[in-house]
């Protein structure tokens, strides 16, 4: 792998334990004791999110690009328009960072240097890469739309060969991931209990509101019953999980 | 500017009506009518949120690491460990690409191909370097902690030199921005609008939830009174938005 200097080279993206091996791209090395290795964690963590942040070079400029992603097994995949910037470079094979991140909440320490965030993060690395199978590309597609909403796919009309055709669907292998967490209350200086100070934690969390009809819905169709689980309130990353069963 | 195809360099990161002068990197290239790039709009998504996924490169390898940020005027900022990888490597001056998202909504359409996402999101370009100035490096985690708490900064012990001296600020003046939005109910293909399909948007925000105490507040301590936003099911977004003023 690239930038490995710490262990040999590895074809294998995770070894028989259902772990990713860490080289010096992928482990934490501040406060390390955050850092989790495990296949269990990381995907827990990327299964409970939607949106991933894509990071790719071109001529040594890096971008970093918003999207939605679904996992299947060790792999990440995306997708776009077959005119987006992004995928058309992406086609030929390049390496990535796909980071995912959920904000959990602000930790209100008893000192400035104390404050810190709860959070759960995974960067994952691979070689980003073209979907060329239309019928792999068109199964990857139906496991997104069904990811979100769970049976929806059965109830659409079927995909035009227009439509697939003008998708690019990516893949990425999961070479190396790391997962990073942070829970719980402050760790403050010990002398600094004794201050007149509020220290606590402030939850932060996503949520779903209430389905909004489009105007312009036929009369007389309801909200699919199979996707009751999105009522107002309800905390997307949970509803994620259980959409991924 | 590099990678810039289209415009001629140039030193100044905005023209005089305030806005980013779009080249080939930062232009919002399919759906353009969705991309912006005024001051107004890409700051009010930056003000709006507090966690950035920071893209950079390492021997070619791209990086993509979530951290809280903070603005003032046309620079980004960010801060950690003095003994962070990603920090240590920034200090020198680093081209790197700060990408912010707001997920606001899933959209239902009435084909797979039509499903859509409401966001708001910004990338910005330019290059990360050190914070040298130690005075100009405390000022700016004052505001950090102010921005997330109105008024907290005050309130706090000062900061032990040790601490500030533990602690690396890295700056980005923005070179480049583009911002990029989507909102509102699907659009469909005109003929599918007779189809007995369910559509339309399922709203997501960002909440926060009621404050808890540390167990070892001191007794008799109250949460701020100025922080009174932080109440259950504020919108997380508003808050900072507030915040900024």
């Amino acid at each position: 792998m690239p930038n490995s200097t710490d262990t040999p080279s590895n074809d294998t993206p995770s070894n028989d334990t259902g772990s990713f091996n860490p080289t010096a791209r992928s482990r934490v090395k501040r406060l390390h004791e955050r850092g989790k290795y495990d296949e269990a964690s990381v995907f827990a963590i990327l299964d409970a999110a939607f949106i991933a942040h894509i990071g790719y070079v071109i001529d040594g400029q890096p971008f970093v690009t918003p999207t939605a992603y679904w996992r299947q097994g060790q792999t990440l995949y995306w997708h776009g328009s077959a005119a987006s910037r992004m995928l058309r470079f992406q086609e030929a094979g390049v390496p990535a960072c796909v980071t995912v991140t959920h904000l959990d909440g602000l930790v209100m320490a008893r000192s400035g240097f104390h404050h810190s965030i709860n959070y759960r993060s995974v960067m994952a690395f691979g070689m980003a890469k073209l979907v060329a199978d239309p019928q792999e590309e068109a199964a990857q597609l139906d496991l997104f739309v069904d990811r979100l909403y769970p049976g929806r796919r059965a109830t659409l009309r079927p995909n035009e060969p227009q439509e697939l055709k003008g998708t690019t669907v990516i893949a990425m292998e999961i070479e190396e991931a790391s997962a990073k967490t942070r829970s719980g209350h402050p760790k403050d200086d010990e002398a600094d209990y004794a201050l007149d100070c509020w220290a606590g934690v402030i939850p932060i969390h996503q949520v779903v509101g209430r389905p909004i009809a489009d105007p312009l819905l036929k009369a007389g169709v309801a909200f699919p019953k199979g996707l009751a689980g999105y009522r107002d309130g309800a905390r997307f990353d949970e509803l994620l999980t259980t959409n991924m069963v």
